[in-house]
């Protein structure tokens, strides 16, 4: 199998100040397309230890970091020194510089070398670069995240793609399940020699990607059909891809109410370009006035079960629906922590709704995180019920 | 200076399953013990590689992962292995495991040869390894994040304290500035010699480390007075952290109205535990309809000057104050794309309000980065407006 090797460039993260997103992210992708991931190698600022790793005998590199401006940004010198002792009669450090100048100015891409070309930066200023040394293909990135993986996806996934054909890789996105579940039904199925299984746990969901060296086509279907309720993808559609998708096509439009989630089911869903269209507003109802005020939700109500309750979730998701008219209302209510859990109510405890003119639907789950990731757990959480109820819905379009 | 590689071990890892959090950790602590980090390597389940890196010629090597009880652990076989190149007449295979059994049983620390000993893992059952070869510290910790922190600060962190050399970081955290103006403001210092400067680049800020082998404090102070109007912390506080601070010192409650931002501002604030006492409500006012019905926009102003514009930023932010009465009310509106840019108004284009009950501010920027990215800087960005808001009242207290 075709082996990769990651490189991170940056004291912050030998410096332990930031976590290294990026190489978890590059391996998942690489893995996905069907490639292995030798070894992740992190280094700091240091020019001889990145020229050291640069002549490793891996067939691909992918390298992050140091290719900004700054006087720390050394990896465009490391890459000059690597080229200039690979390559015969290389440009000089001068006409690297124009070109990526250049590039900068223009965005047009100019090749350094037969064998050096600059990659286009969709979203920053400064370019990636490819080199391609005997049968190895060196790709460094900006480190910057999101360059990183704008980068990644449309310049090098298709040099990648190109290079894992004899691999197979299928991945279904599942919600509503976790690891050790899809595991215990993975055991029942016929597994051929050939295939290997991944399980990537997602919040409140897993993805599965199956990779084989040949087509393993009645395997998946038989996976398929033993996972079929949890499956909301078998491309690279989000959760909320998927949700926009059938929101627009059953033409209807929506209403988030949260507590627990504190914002982040409203940044999901805008996350979707064009999402406007139906997202119609959001409301982050932390304190019990904003409940009663904006929701609606009846003081009682909370005086009697609480603000973290069944009977709340379903009147902040009724009430959130009604007040621009929605046709769906969603809503979460729990307890994030660290404080805030009593002898009956659990930290960590939550309660998601899904309200729309006929039905009314409440899922209670108890989420032992730390608070910033039990938000996150509960924006997808009530994301997934929100799927589950409109694919069921798929072919009731709006009256 | 005293030099530490950190090898993580693991499929999980390299696959990108899980984000390495030990060795950030790790790094973290190391470093501020004054002990580098020369490199992290992260490693798959494969013996013959985890020998070789065993065998590299750091002063300090930190292992983590491998050393529990199933197949695919296998740390502790290539530390066996190792053991046995490097020492004559080392115990055998089934000695060692007798060991680790005994160990397990009674918690009774016993060296398994005279530079090779285990050390006590106080929250997990798998004792972690200490091998001193040479000049070379080897320690080997389990992979579960708990373990690997617990038995690194109780066993290692004392060993290591002896090894390490004074050393000085600082770090400075802004907001309002970016990369190359910090830079310029940079260059006009009179930088010693031994201080060396990372800069970190955030949303709508810029992190600047400054590192050195003495105590640089008339440098530190010469950066801070130069920088001072941006810099909202100088430890580990985050801005919504500082902005927490602030509030609960100014015993201010806020409200927030987000249409570019969809939701990300209010999550940034919930993030911070016990927000709830400060952050009443949040409202993602992204059709025209929510603006006016719930926050209360005239529909003269959204038809005169457009929802993205300076007034309807205005009208948002005192409008959500005055839903539950909050003392501060902060709003954004912008075309975050990839569609909705006009002649007049670019893609980008971004408008952030702050309103209490005396003033109304309004900031605009025009930030061309991809529609996650715009969200998210729009959140940061309405974010540093309250803090440089929050900052200028340090002694106001509410009356």
């Amino acid at each position: 199998m075709t082996k990769a090797h990651i490189i991170s460039i940056g004291a912050e993260l030998t410096e332990g100040r930031v976590l290294n997103t990026n190489a978890t992210y590059l391996a998942q992708q690489i893995q996905q397309m069907g490639i292995g991931i030798s070894r992740i190698t992190t280094i700091g600022d240091d020019i001889n230890d990145i020229v050291h790793s640069l002549n490793a005998p891996q067939d691909i590199l992918v390298v992050t970091g140091g290719l900004g401006p700054t006087h720390d940004d050394i990896t465009t010198d490391a890459l000059f020194q690597f080229c200039t002792d690979n390559f015969n009669s290389f440009v000089t450090k001068n006409s690297w510089q124009k070109t990526i100048t250049h590039y900068c100015k223009t965005k047009e891409i100019n090749h350094l070398h037969e064998r050096v070309c600059l990659l286009k930066n969709p979203v920053g200023s400064a370019p990636g670069v490819y080199i391609k040394v005997d049968k190895r293909h060196i790709f460094a990135l900006p480190g910057v995240p999101s360059e990183a993986k704008s980068l990644f996806s449309k310049e090098v996934e298709p040099i990648l793609k190109t290079m894992s054909t004899t691999y197979h890789s299928h991945v279904m996105r599942l919600s509503g399940t976790y690891e050790s579940q899809v595991q215990k039904i993975l055991k029942k199925t016929n597994w051929p020699k050939h295939v290997e299984i991944s399980l990537l746990p997602q919040y409140n969901g897993v993805n599965v990607v199956i990779k084989s060296s040949v087509e393993a086509v009645a395997f998946i279907n038989d996976v398929r059909s033993k996972l079929q309720e949890h499956i909301y993808s078998e491309s690279a559609l989000t959760l909320e891809e998927t949700i926009s998708k059938l929101l627009c096509a059953q033409q209807k439009t929506i209403a988030v109410a949260e507590s627990c989630s504190g914002g982040f089911a409203s940044h999901l869903l805008t996350n979707v370009p064009g999402s406007s269209s139906y997202f119609q507003h959001g409301v982050v109802s932390y304190s019990n006035e904003a409940k009663v005020k904006i929701l609606g939700v009846r003081p009682e109500t909370i005086e009697k079960y609480g603000a973290v309750s069944s009977e709340c979730a379903q009147e902040m998701a009724q009430g959130v629906r009604k007040i621009t008219q929605t046709d769906i209302g969603i809503a979460t209510t729990g307890i994030s922590g660290p404080t805030g859990a009593t002898p009956n109510k659990p930290l960590g405890l939550l309660y998601v709704a899904y309200a729309d003119k006929d039905n009314t639907i409440v899922r209670k789950k108890v989420i032992r995180k730390p608070r910033v990731e039990h938000k996150k757990h509960s924006a997808h959480f009530v994301l997934g019920l929100l799927w589950e109820c409109l694919k069921d819905k798929k072919n009731d379009k709006k009256k």
